[in-house]
């Protein structure tokens, strides 16, 4: 079959690969429905993720049909449509026992496109199916799914669980791409007063207002802390999410929290930041980073199939699986093509 | 009457200053019957804050007999034997009404030897005094009630409470000085599995193991993150308190905790600290800073009370006022003077 | 002045009463410019609220504009627009200190209209008046000011966060009067995935629907239960809100709820009732009650600048003070009237 | 083998039954080695749960050697010495995920002599091994490890974390039986100010003194209600864990209940009990029931390991598994016996 190979930084081709098979009791195989690319695919391609070996499959995001389960798996049978979770989870370990699946110190957490092969090709086996796929009801379609897979736990456990969002906060979220954007939606489930979206691109805090930010503020142009601090009495934010995985921009959030305030990082981050604790340390401010759990995708599957998030537009760009090498261009040029999601399938 | 008075950096006298008068209603004038000196009064003859004037009187952590109260003082009255807490509170804003006194927006807060005239003094006038002030059993000698000013509920709020201190933990706490010390204490509190103290100072680790600590390290000569994984099983701890307040002690801090753990910031910091996001975004870690709202210190008087505490060998020097400036150089050189906490009593 | 007096069980009258005056530093005068009726004021004329006196002026849900305030009082002033809370707070004691001001031990809590003369009068006393009003911004108009006095406090707090709503819960309220319609909009803050509404009132359902309800059951006609548990996988709801205040209403929620959910009581309960022990047991319940403590109330006000509330309706009549008796009369028999919360107006 | 077969109510035998077989690919074979029997057995014996059909193996608590596993079991070999849990989890439903394995919705649960046959026989099978076993340490004895089982993590989630115990609480515990006992210690770990044990026997008082509780009070004798009073300043106690399961101590522990304060049931109870909620409407009473959910049991015994327990003299009586009928006797007559827990060992 075919799929997306890392070969190395920079190094990507849409090839012939092995077909996938069961290799542990507690395996299943899928066809690949429908998949998208992640930010943190192009960190691969940079460099910046030294533990993906060259040959391996990209890709963590999936909607897709089982074909095979290995004897260990009690939930599933071919023929079931499925999202595959971006996080796989043994079940049995200290950390999975408390929900904390992408900690998984049992072979699971992040794997899928980073340690064994992904889900950017025409099969995928997903190690601890039982605990990292997720039944689709039909009227749950393959482009509201698959945005499950990853972005919206992503955005809801490490940006606004963590941030603690409540009814009638002041949230800023610093970067408007698709993991912000997903931030803003995840946020409004809070009913904070006001969700200030924060980016570069006039397009995207258009995309922010769209997806529910009411007041965006132009890096670059306008003096953030300023108009953060004139919508909030001086005080600042209850909640700043950190949506890039810069330095400047999970500095910029620590200065726009109130005292007592959340700064709850989401990006990325390939180098270090300055903490300016000769300020902090007397105003009550609690920082915290993460890797998405996943414990909150079934509740976020029921909620989507209530109608309660709108997530349609994420999806700007629709490609065949045979298109792989052309989505990566759209999707790592976003400035020219205006992508925020795209999504291939079969 | 005489009072310790800040000269600018370096400079301190024990001089004559005007007796305090009630100038608000809420005020109450207590007469200093025990005062203690903190950390913090070397920092600020360090020069380390500059919101302190030259010509303020210094302290904040003080035992005292009410003189005279205030039209609007309900709780008080002349002869009550009081705790004068390092924090004061309107009691009317909006973040005293959260119970967090430290961050008053209403005149309140760590104003006491910061912004108005602090309690190294044989008077002394103490701003909202119903909310400031805490009446005094007599079963509470001045010696335990004083370290409830400041150092016990700070280590307990900022340290224990902030770090989610759990039954079977493991707790780092870095410095052993008197905070740190305080923070063993309060860490136990919550049987923690292990409590580990980390410090330069034998003397200082003696101190922690007599406080509670069951292990020790000696920072310099172990290699202290390697003892740390060695005792968790390779995952570190699950909260790590910062109580020393430098770059590199914080750095350590956020070295040793595991993931899903929790770093406290107690340390009082006079500059910034390199955070690495590049190993930390994706593991799990709650940093918290805080200044002590003191909403815990009637709880912990009544534990003081019921016998919960022994924080007796933390006054390890006594003084008259009028020793004041020996006493200050006692506190100040303690790896000669093995100091902790010194006392000075009327 | 005029005011509206309990005269024992059954019988009030708007009568002459002495003005009030300041009697405690920390008293305020208002003048009352909007009031409304509560269930409870029902309650206490019908005699099931024995610590109320005859020759107590009712009332504790006001607008009013301060005329008089004592020396203690230090953030109002004649002339200031504010709400009149139904809970008074020393912000002393220790349940003040912990926003628990409903259970205050200082002479606050509820007592306007119980323990001390109320609002539904010319003009009344407000004690503590720095804690137990809050100033309204001119955009907040009377009427949807008068609603944050009590019932939407109530339904937040003692609803819908003793119940801890989370996104993509089932809520069932049972009951949906003024109270229960209240904490339909107050559960919305939470983007519950279904909110149903229990009532024996069509009209009342109608209003569910109207404020947010997305399904309702109508008492006595259908299986309640079998309704539930059909919404719900067999498992029913994550949380059940009591809203009506009978024996009969508390069991049938304790019936609703699944394993592992919470029942939040708001209703004002004259009789005990049965708790089936032998089933709840094993099942994980929770059970709340409460009293109001009002410490939501400026977040709450700030929400309604904000535009997150839509209250309008729930006005259904509108009186002037003079005609305080007829609005007992309209406001005590909804089966008849229709009414939802009656206003008196200056 | 032998084992220990439910005959209906108020039958029991010590007879052959079939040896245990792997039916499942998660099934695990263990040789028992060490077993108790719990009050609940007795409450089987009386015909309390009807779901036990006759012909069932009794017993819910043992340490065992596993002997086979089946296909699907990934952490156990053959030789390993286990803890086998009251609690069986799939680890998959919507429970598990939410660590709520007491409730778990994929056939586990408590099933254990419950629903499938339990461990008071020579050998047991034990279903979804890999999440419903724990791997012993050496040094960790069966005595202490089988208390782990059931009482020691019931009284831990069900009382103390349930009732939210805190530093400097008062916390009443009425009933002093094993699982009682196990409140006392389990709650030491929060240190409250105050443990009072509540019960009729002295002996039991006794013990619960020995265990920790500082205070008792002999039901029948004392006037309750006013005792606890007394030491809590006529509010009550922080906390009230219900130990008995009886409608009379039931309703006893929401009357020994400080307005704020936290009732939690532990006790297993056959009968409604009545609930004043005339009186506790306006009191912000929380009351909790639950079943076990054995989330905390690889942590309580890592404190075992750590020492931080003292569990031993709750074993009163030992017996050989041949000796089950008289063990059985002993253990429900614990008014002549003296019997806490009987451990009955190969």
């Amino acid at each position: 079959m075919k799929g997306l190979v890392y070969g190395g930084p920079g190094q990507r081709s849409w090839t012939d690969v092995p077909d996938p098979e069961v290799r542990d009791p507690r395996d299943a195989i899928i066809r690949v429905d429908a998949v998208t690319i992640c930010g943190t695919d192009l960190h691969i391609l940079g460099g910046d993720v030294p533990t993906v070996d060259s040959g391996r499959v990209l890709g963590h995001e999936a909607v897709g049909t089982v074909v095979e389960t290995g004897s260990g798996v009690s939930g599933l049978q071919a023929g079931d449509r499925v999202l595959a979770s971006c996080i796989s989870a043994c079940g049995i370990c200290a950390y999975c026992r408390q929900g904390a699946y992408g900690q998984c110190l049992g072979g699971g957490g992040w794997i899928l496109g980073h340690l064994v092969d992904g889900v950017q090709s025409e099969h995928a086996r997903i190690p601890f199916a039982d605990l990292s796929t997720y039944k689709l009801p039909e009227q749950v379609g393959d482009e509201a799914a698959v945005l499950v897979a990853d972005i919206l736990p992503t955005a809801y456990e490490v940006g606004v669980l963590n941030g603690q969002v409540k009814p009638g906060d002041t949230v800023v979220i610093v970067g408007a791409g698709p993991i912000g954007l997903a931030a803003v939606v995840a946020a409004r489930l809070y009913s904070p007063a006001h969700i200030v979206a924060v980016d570069k691109a006039e397009s995207r805090l258009q995309a922010a207002k769209m997806f529910g930010a009411d007041t965006t503020i132009t890096a670059g142009t306008q003096d953030i802390g300023e108009a953060v601090r004139a919508m909030t009495g001086g005080l600042g934010a209850h909640v700043v999410i950190e949506a890039v995985g810069t330095p400047e921009t999970f500095e910029l959030c620590t200065t726009l929290v109130r005292p007592g305030g959340r700064v709850a990082n989401i990006g990325v981050h390939g180098q270090s930041a300055t903490l300016h604790l000769e300020d902090l340390w007397i105003r009550d401010i609690t920082i915290t980073t993460g890797l998405v759990d996943t414990f909150s995708t079934p509740r976020l599957l029921d909620m989507l199939i209530a109608g309660q998030f709108d997530l349609g537009h994420m999806i700007t760009h629709r490609f065949g699986l045979d298109e792989f090498m052309h989505a990566y261009d759209v999707f790592a040029d976003p400035a020219h093509s205006g992508a925020l999601k795209v999504l291939l399938t079969r």
